[in-house]
């Protein structure tokens, strides 16, 4: 009996054209990581649990897909539980392994089982699948990629820098010129939080004017009271609202605005720094916008934040990012600083379709599709068919001695450029026929032309 | 409580050493694929169970991994079945999805769900994981990688030939010199049985004579006779055996050996006609043996076999395929013919590094290190690093004031190439000192000359 096959939800395939253009992000993705000297390492989509539950909060827990322990997984399995259909604890007794959430607790993971081969500060970058139990909606799937570069072993800001140089490079190659990459630092909320005489509260206070962009300022007042904040004190955060200064003037107004707070102090200082190395860097436009209501990670970044959004376009960040100081402490190595960005592929590509970014060239199709008339011309095809791919040509020859405009339909259909049709004419003088199948242009070339003739008018 | 972290068994962690080689692998492939003119696919990781079920036999199914139900997942299993640990019958209750097993079923589900949008004949490759919950041992993982190449929705045997240019250009480019592709047909093996005088049984007769190399011709005629072959058949067998002869030649003496089998006929001829398509092609040195006792894969295909082995090593075969007539009857859609070919990239790995294969510059390392002496200079780094970015070159800033030693100990190390060492002499001048960390060799340049003179000299 024969299904109709389906795809689980929330996943997808990628067909060719799909491919072509998911490879354009991630080739330029990886070239910008390879030119500032990141590496690239990739880890088992599979880890065992103990790995990852507990790294993610309870929700990240429960979002984790488990994968059944092989054989007869309930052998071992507690009778009682079963009985009760105790899902939460029979879990443990029938799966021991879960496929990974995200790329930073592998990395964690490989760093600390690494610790004696590696040579730190280490800079690694890191492409692949990640998976998620969520409720699929548009632009959440539940197995999308990742594209993360991290340094670690350093806290030197020459790392914050390269990674806002890094993010310019890639929005430039990939053609986005709208965009911002904020900036903020644990810190300043810190300061922000002391300055309203809430010190410590920095983990509500963000969790509230998180929702500025999205709720305004009255409901996030709300929010803040029901939070515990005073009247007095969330009238002291309103100063630090809506600061749109440019970076070095909005740096002083912080400091004036916070001036007994030495986490604040420590926080505009170090953000005074990456902008003083990028200024070093000569690059101009750097996009880069500070932003002390930008609240992001606040469980894990202690230094600098990063978010990316992309301008006049509906769509939340497209990378984000920030230092940590405590990244393998969960799996007993302290003190290993570092800081990460973090790509989503998905959301480019669909910034990058609305905006009609995607080069034609990222359609990977052949270039020349030998036709032929029977079975000679065919032979004479194979053999000329080598000549083009050693020059480096995509090229198929027809494989069925089907009549020319089937040919010429099928080259057609597959958006393939060029046809180089061989009578028997072309193939005794060698005078072949290459026809340029949109515009109809058709030129009389030696075979040894061709590939020349190709890339030139590509 | 921080814990030592692991793997789960047979998985593996990709280190940049690793990943650069395994990279030079995928991306020769991925060229030849390309330039034959096969586009790119990618499936999820995860598909329906009752995609995967029932398409692998017994021991597939078995070795399936199986990913838990999301939620409440005993909520709607069988109380009964619970209470007894049932685990197969249980299984459907609390398991919905598997990972992919191979990269041809998923191919098949993509085929029948997109057949309206497919030009064919349609050739795609696919470069993706497998998982199977097999027992770990050397050379064998629970993920790994398979490449696949397939052409459908034609039966012209100039795909066969194809194939094999692909895989002798694979190879090529590899810098694998010494290897055989095997080259059989179901049919030939049809003709054989029939010859035997055992019509039909060419099924248990390929099980048997699969084993020809590791037992020898007695344990396999001890086989054959447990397996129900007579005397007089197994004798028959026996001058197809050790046919060490150049193709044509072997050609010719099969056929003389089944002049009646019409099965036999059929795939002499075919193989003859995928000789001569490749005579046209005017490669040579194809590395091509025919070998009627070449035996896999006989539940699914039913025309060319091929097989490749690299020779004098210990190592199975490193690629394999064959033509299918019928992919994708199990999904409702019949008459669907195709040939494909899957690269074994663990095992290309592990038989490049044994023959010391890997070129040096599949290390994907920074090709300089700029090392400074004070912040200032450090300063002048950065501006220099963004220009030999720009020119392509893989750069880093030492990023901590670290003391110069440290910075050359640091680049070495990592096998970093090059060093650029920035003093305030050399800032101010502009006269740069690259240091060559192998040779030891300095170099006094101007910046914008170390593109080029680290290209020339790499």
């Amino acid at each position: 009996m024969s299904q109709k096959p389906s795809l689980p939800k929330g996943t997808r395939d990628f067909g060719p054209e799909q491919m072509g253009r998911r490879n354009f992000i991630f080739d330029t993705i990886r070239s910008v990581f390879r030119t500032y000297g990141f590496q690239p390492l990739e880890t088992p989509s599979m880890e065992n649990l103990s790995v990852l539950t507990g790294k993610y909060g309870d929700e990240g827990d429960q979002l984790l897909f488990k994968i059944l322990n092989s054989g007869d997984f309930l052998k071992n399995a507690d009778a009682q539980k079963l009985a009760t259909k105790d899902s939460k604890s029979v879990l443990f007794d029938i799966s021991e392994k879960g496929l990974r959430y995200d790329l930073t607790v592998p990395f964690a993971r490989w760093v600390v089982m690494n610790q004696h081969a590696i040579t730190f500060p280490f800079k690694r970058y890191q492409i692949q699948p990640v998976w998620r139990a969520d409720r699929p909606q548009k632009g959440r799937y539940r197995e999308f990629f990742q594209c993360d570069a991290d340094v670690v072993g350093t806290d030197s800001l020459v790392c914050e820098a390269d990674i806002i140089l890094m993010i310019n490079e890639v929005f430039e190659q990939l053609g986005i010129t709208d965009f911002t990459i904020k900036m903020n630092h644990r810190k300043v909320l810190e300061g922000m939080a002391e300055t309203m005489g809430a010190k410590g509260q920095e983990g509500p206070l963000c969790v509230a004017i998180d929702k500025l962009d999205k709720i305004g300022w009255e409901k996030v007042q709300e929010e803040l009271a029901q939070r515990g904040f005073s009247p007095a004190a969330i009238q002291a955060l309103e100063p630090f609202l809506n600061l749109d200064l440019e970076s070095d003037t909005l740096l002083q107004k912080l400091e004036s605005l916070m001036p007994q707070s030495e986490a604040g102090t420590t926080g505009i200082n170090q953000l005074a720094e990456v902008l003083h190395l990028l200024k070093a860097s000569g690059r101009t436009h750097l996009h880069l916008q500070i932003d002390p209501t930008l609240a992001r990670g606040l469980s894990y970044y202690t230094g600098a934040i990063f978010e990316v959004k992309v301008n006049n376009v509906q769509m939340g960040s497209v990378s984000g990012g920030g230092r940590y100081d405590n990244l393998t402490g969960v799996f007993g190595l302290p003190n290993v600083s570092g800081v990460g960005i973090s790509f989503g592929v998905d959301r480019l590509y669909d910034v990058m379709d609305e905006l009609g970014l995607f080069p034609a060239a990222a359609h990977t199709s052949t270039q020349v599709l030998l036709a032929h008339f029977d079975a000679p011309t065919r032979l004479y095809a194979l053999q000329a068919a080598g000549t083009l791919r050693t020059a480096g040509l995509a090229t198929e020859v027809y494989p069925d001695l089907d009549k020319l405009k089937k040919q010429l339909n099928y080259a057609d259909k597959k958006g393939i450029p060029y046809a180089l049709i061989i009578g028997s004419e072309e193939m005794n003088s060698g005078n072949l026929t290459l026809k340029n199948l949109k515009s109809g242009e058709q030129n009389s070339l030696r075979l040894s032309d061709i590939p020349s003739f190709i890339n030139t008018n590509a």
